[in-house]
């Protein structure tokens, strides 16, 4: 990690313990105090970090408002009763317990970080009945902040009152009775043919994953078990997505989204793409055709609102006070630190990893290759190095691979020219020119449970 | 049944079906129109009486804001887990659908019943997103009122707002989730130890046999699992049994209650008896004992209430119309109807039956006896009509039972002295000294669920 500008010990490595120096000389040596680590989250960054720390050579404290992991890929089924609430969750204290962690989790919910004091303010989650409002604080050597991210309505009238989300296992649970109610309700006497189209007109709103499959999971819920309990409006059942863009699913591969919008199509799926949403009623959505401009009303009987993630207030606050004020997730370097302030390392969806720039770097990298200080480098002087710049710089992997180059050499001589690959030699100008189109791989890493899981394995 | 004063077909035996004397002559004959049956409620007793129903001969509907059948026995293992709450439902409309039943269900809450009109006002259960308030109105040939009962408080200050129940799913999951949050409360940072013990007092109201259901499994879910989860607090948890009378389970024998007692007492369960609950607050329980009079204050962390139940709306407003008013259930008579009204019957918690005693229609029954109008009864005639006395008049085999006699014979004797059994002959007023003391046996049946399922089948 030789060409690191301002490198930093990833959490784990080479901590050097602390001894109170103030200690009385009779007694026998107290054993060194253990460095303070504090996790605020205890959703796929906060667990998957947790698994792999020593807890042995910490002392952990957990703080999360939720005292469980829940799978959250499952829910879209939890919303059908395809798959029980209890099975996809995991209480927090019984992962400690089963893989012998000595971990502190207490239920609350952090409300303010404090880097200066390096010290984080919490709140207890289970306030009712408590004298006091269960406000504590607990300070840190190390701070791993894995909140997460929340739902992002981008201030759409009538979402937060009207629409249902699918972050939660709660929220799983309320649609699916949600989706009950509505049969229920189109069920009673005297209601219109109309008011049944209404009421059985289930609406989702944002084309992505989670709408896409959870707009699965009900069709299938509907054709193979509610139109058998509920044979008299089957025939007004109607499941639409309402998505901006032109396609759903539109972060994935094309096909994949084509195929999707087909089977969809064969299904009765409606799919009103160009469409945003601009206000939600208690019993109808307007959106606007985005080419023509056009407004109109669509009844429904319940939405989902899958539209985006939002940035949590805490984590808001925090980027104030780093003063990473403009952005919507906490920026880290890549070894996961907030670089702004002392030993805070951020993960999973309320963070973002700013990849560093190999041509930032470029002449150092340079320098250090060469190591008989010849100006130039051979291609065994840069073999040698090779492994530790593309871990550094993942993106000279990528853009490889994108290219269909084989080998290092093969980068190198688009910058030198049809050499021949062993004798092939170069100065700083030419590396530069060979490495300069490098950096256009750098990408903003989706947030997503996968990639969480491999960059948590690396802090812990 | 010849003894039956104001004898009543029971439901589903020789109706006379009803065929439209309006309708035009060259018409094909159109089916006879089937009888409303319109049943309230989906609990022991309306599911109970509709398994038994030949729903083809009739026009069923259902209302009940539950869509469910819960099988309340369970509940106690719902709130620590042992068993999920799916498990102990089952769907009305899937049972209908199993059993090939035309039913009608429609979820919502009956809030008048009108004997005059004959006819019931209900409202959807599922009123949001509605247009108007979803009130609607059903009328019936039969009535079948199977409304159960509700929570009742005394009017206890503080119990409505401060106190779990235990009738519905919703209140074992709730109770689930409370008895966590105690634990979780209890484990944040800087909680005296005082605040501690008071978070982890578990309280339970009432010793019958849903409190002391409760009480065991809660025990168990505390020993088995949570102290594991929670080491550090396992030692301030307690649970105590707040009991009006001298003993718990004071319903049962008493060497259930006695065993049950001195289980609790190993188990470390603290009984309270002969303490009454005068108030809740959010954070204590003021107790009076009953001999002393003296007023104590009960910190607690989670509370139960379950010390009895009461009359619903609904009920008592029908009861006024039927000229019921100062009673606590319906009363039917022994045919489950009520008296009152037309094709009105009652089953289940919300009712209880007048058994009608035999000495009010003793001369009948001895007329009856008598077929060679000798003025005397032999017991050849008395075992005659045995069989429709034991029928109609339930006390007579208890009242047997409970002073050991081995045939009617033991009870005749008893009024004409120790003659033969053979050849003994009495007269009326030797019949009726001999059978003054049975009517002592009518009992109000206790609530029950097997109770309930015992009577339906006889409506059906």
């Amino acid at each position: 990690m030789c060409y690191s500008m301002n490198s930093q010990q990833p959490l784990g490595g080479g901590i050097v313990a602390y001894a109170d120096s103030a200690r009385a000389e009779e007694a026998p040596e107290p054993p060194p105090r253990k460095k303070k680590v504090v996790v605020l989250g205890t959703g796929w960054a906060g667990t998957s970090f947790l698994k792999n720390l020593d807890s042995s050579r910490y002392e952990v404290k957990v703080i999360s408002p939720r005292n469980y992991f829940a799978f959250t890929p499952l829910l879209p089924s939890v919303t059908c009763g395809t798959v029980e609430a209890r099975s996809v969750v995991e209480p927090i204290r019984r992962m400690f317990e089963k893989k012998g962690k000595d971990v502190a989790y207490y239920e609350a919910e952090c409300f303010k970080i404090d880097p200066t004091k390096k010290a984080v303010h919490c709140r207890s989650a289970v306030g009712t009945n408590l004298d006091g409002n269960g406000d504590f604080m607990l300070d840190y050597d190390y701070l791993v902040v894995a909140l997460g991210a929340t739902v992002n309505t981008f201030n759409t009238p009538g979402v937060m009152e009207h629409c249902h989300f699918l972050k939660e296992v709660e929220d799983a649970q309320k649609i699916r009775k949600s989706v009950i109610d509505c049969f229920e309700r189109a069920s009673i006497p005297n209601i219109s043919e109309e008011e049944k189209r209404k009421i059985l007109h289930f609406v989702i709103i944002g084309g992505g994953p989670t709408g896409v499959e959870f707009a699965a999971e009900l069709h299938d819920f509907l054709v193979e078990d509610l139109v058998k309990l509920y044979p008299a409006i089957a025939q007004f059942v109607k499941i639409t997505i309402i998505q901006s863009g032109e396609h759903i699913l539109n972060t994935f591969d094309q096909r994949i989204a084509v195929f999707a919008e087909s089977k969809f199509q064969r299904d009765g799926i409606e799919l009103s793409t160009g469409f945003r949403v601009i206000k939600v009623s208690d019993d109808s959505i307007t959106v606007k055709c985005k080419s023509s401009g056009v407004e109109t009303l669509v009844p429904y009987g319940m939405a989902i609102w899958s539209a985006g993630i939002g940035t949590r207030p805490v984590i808001t606050d925090f980027m104030n006070q780093v003063g990473q004020g403009k952005r919507r997730a906490l920026a880290t370097n890549e070894w996961l630190r907030v670089p702004e302030c002392d030993s805070v390392y951020a993960i999973g969806d309320c963070s973002s990893i700013s990849q560093r720039k190999i041509m930032e770097d470029i002449s150092t990298i340079f320098k250090v290759a060469d190591k008989d200080n010849s100006g130039t480098l051979t291609l065994k002087e840069i073999n040698d190095v090779l492994e530790d710049i593309c871990i550094r710089y993942p993106q000279v992997e990528l853009y490889m691979k994108s290219m269909h180059m084989v080998d290092i050499a093969d980068l190198i001589k688009g910058g030198v020219g049809d050499s021949n690959k062993e004798s092939m030699v170069v100065n700083i100008e030419e590396f530069k020119k060979a490495l300069c189109h490098v950096d256009s791989q750098v990408k903003t890493v989706p947030a997503t449970a996968q990639v969480v899981s491999i960059s948590i394995e690396y802090i812990g």
